[in-house]
């Protein structure tokens, strides 16, 4: 397998996928944040499956972090994701040092005033809202969150131009977030979710995983297992949303877990369903063990 | 010259724009609102002369008109606009019926729950917001305006995936949140735009001209000679900002128009200049005669 071809410039970037665009080929992008897990490899192997080429980016997004949040923390291994990716018959690798106009720490405050001249003081000010989707979920604790995650992707989408993009549902709101901008926008590209990719005993991979401690990481399993006995619970005929709510913040808490939300909600506008289920929904989890916030849901197709 | 294709339907024009592409020809958009004058055809032309084949777009946007605002009373004739098109030798015009999930009517209010189900009640919930450059000027008067404009632009720029596209700088404001948006978006596009095209008089060319009384039309021209006084007086040397704002305002208001604003601002961030002029200067007016709002620039380069 030979190694992937690597660009750290947008222009350069752009220039290989029209060359492979050109000559008919098909693209797949699989925006990622580095640090890659098995997850990120099965997403680039089903984008092999799908398209002629495969590009992975690397991409650490400062607009998707609040300045309270792990932005610096988080783990990062740029030699050891571009051997996995070789092995994984990744074609190109886009990891830009930087992807707007002005350093992360500058992204523009509301109502800050621009500078009279283009070159010192004309930062980043486009944002794009997916206003509903949002909203609920992950956005009411990271409210810049979305609107960092859309406007990073569609950046990306048109550096890297590709007819398909491959995310993981582990991120749940975030697909369901892409998938609506790419059709309220009229981006002619293909959003593919893949399921949660788990380790053996059940903990959603992610990137954030290496920073729990081996007791933290043992508690966290009560996320997968809380979800896994509500799907359960309900495709016995427990349709009440109160009860699955309650048995999985029950079993995440006696765990120690610290809950930012447990929510039922259907699954294209993730609005919450309060009482009684009869629409396909997810059961969503956002909870902190250490300092460690963890996400993971499931699908219940009723 | 032959007649434009013209296409109401996103794939058929993409498919239109490829074909052209994959051929190696470059592309131009015209984005338009239709109702088309020699402004406009002044942008088909120099749109020819820079790129290969050109595409004109004539929609009305309802996502850039407020509830209270004249969508309804926006003037249209397709036929015309199409055998003037012809005419100036664009290549292909798209007019779709509707560039939105939803009626314009439907346009989703923040914070209104979405359906349960995709197929009712899943409305255009995306928008690109430019975030300086949208809150002075005109955004002031008209809030949604600008995030209107820029999301309908940047369908358009997925739809028809042009390598250049063209306005006019009448639309001062909007020229710059486009250039804005796209350096920004990353959008693989080239912004050109093309100097206010004016009647004999001086009235700047606008589809809503032709709302203007005789009367009104007359009273009107007080605006572009305003302007054409207080670019001639700064460059006499009358650089104090508050006095070139007092003159405009003051041969506006005696030939009986209502002002909503006269401004100085800097020519890219639109920053208010509120003392003395030391950088390139745009003077932009926006008023009333009778019921028909107008809106003019100059630029002064100093």
């Amino acid at each position: 397998m030979s190694a992937p071809e690597v660009f750290r410039e947008k222009s350069l970037m752009r220039a290989w996928s029209r060359y492979h665009r050109f000559q008919g080929k098909t693209l797949a992008l699989v925006p990622t944040m580095g640090f890659l897990h098995e997850g990120h490899l099965l997403l680039v192997r089903t984008a092999k499956s799908l398209a002629d080429v495969t590009v992975v980016s690397i991409y650490v997004n400062p607009g998707q972090f609040a300045p309270s949040e792990d932005l610096a923390s988080y783990p990062s291994d740029l030699a050891g994701d571009l051997r996995k990716l070789s092995a994984a018959g990744a074609d190109a690798v886009f990891c830009p040092a930087d992807l707007y106009h002005s350093s992360p720490g500058d992204l523009p405050i509301e109502g800050e005033a621009a500078s009279c001249l283009e070159d010192d003081g004309s930062g980043h000010e486009t944002w794009i809202r997916v206003e509903m989707l949002e909203k609920g979920l992950c956005g009411r604790s990271r409210p810049v969150f979305f609107r960092g995650v859309a406007t990073v992707v569609a950046k990306l989408f048109n550096i890297v131009e590709p007819d398909l993009a491959i995310f993981g549902k582990k991120d749940y709101q975030q697909w369901r977030v892409i998938c609506r901008m790419v059709r309220d926008l009229d981006f002619a590209i293909t959003v593919i979710g893949l399921d949660v990719v788990r380790e053996a005993d059940g903990l959603a991979m992610s990137s954030r995983n290496v920073r729990l401690s081996p007791e933290c990481r043992e508690k966290a399993l009560s996320i997968y297992r809380s979800l896994s006995k509500a799907k359960i619970s309900a495709e016995k005929g427990q349709k009440n949303s109160h009860e699955l709510k309650y048995l999985v913040k029950q079993m995440i808490s006696e765990a120690g877990g610290k809950i930012d939300y447990v929510e039922v909600v259907e699954q294209q506008g993730l609005q919450p369903v309060e009482e009684e289920i009869s629409c396909p929904v997810v059961v969503c989890v956002a909870a902190s063990f250490g300092d460690v916030r963890l996400i993971d849901n499931v699908e219940i197709n009723i």
